[in-house]
């Protein structure tokens, strides 16, 4: 099992969040995969990225959650070149369909064992 | 690879979403996967539900993510009382650590082969 970093540390809200589901035949390609986490060194690069949490199931379907201070971050990001050269290429080759949701987060609880009393 | 069925079919925006990410050792266990059916069917039989997608890896992290047309659609199936059993469950049983987020979507994109040209 995955250690709780899986999560993103979030402060409290408000704050912005980008839902990218994806459906993609490329895990097992070497190219994709350098991309995508070179896209995701990039990101926590960013000013204003808070967090992302991420997960992809054997049948290529895939949720990433990606947290963020405001919206003009989110549009930096989008409009970052290296960006916009790996969503040209999501577009055009890894990605059979996905959809982007922008989103105001504003109310978050949870149940963390980090933060838990006794 | 799974088929886009996995894509919820939302309308345009605004709508509201539940982001829930969870970490789980009961990915196997049969009571934990009949649950975890029921609660899908009994979302999606209630008023105001948009959609659903979720996703979880063979680390145990998972993510899912529920549209809603509304905050008193969410708030009320917060309170369903089948809901409310299931949640204790997950709390003090199936979950090691869970983050729920709620927010409003107020833009949405994507690239889908069903509604493509040529």
């Amino acid at each position: 099992m995955r250690t709780t970093s899986a999560f993103a540390r979030t402060p409290r809200p408000p704050y912005y969040v980008v839902i990218f589901s994806s459906v993609t035949s490329h895990t097992d390609d070497g190219e994709y995969q350098h991309e995508a986490q070179r896209m995701l060194d990039l990101a926590a690069s960013q000013e204003g990225f808070l967090g992302i949490e991420r997960t992809r199931g054997v049948d290529g379907f895939g949720i990433s959650v990606s947290y963020w201070t405001s919206r003009s971050a989110i549009a930096h990001w989008k409009a970052n070149a290296d960006h916009l050269a790996a969503q040209r290429k999501g577009n055009e080759v890894w990605y059979d369909h996905y959809e982007i949701r922008i989103a105001k987060v504003d109310r978050a609880y949870g149940k963390n064992p980090r933060t838990a009393i006794g």
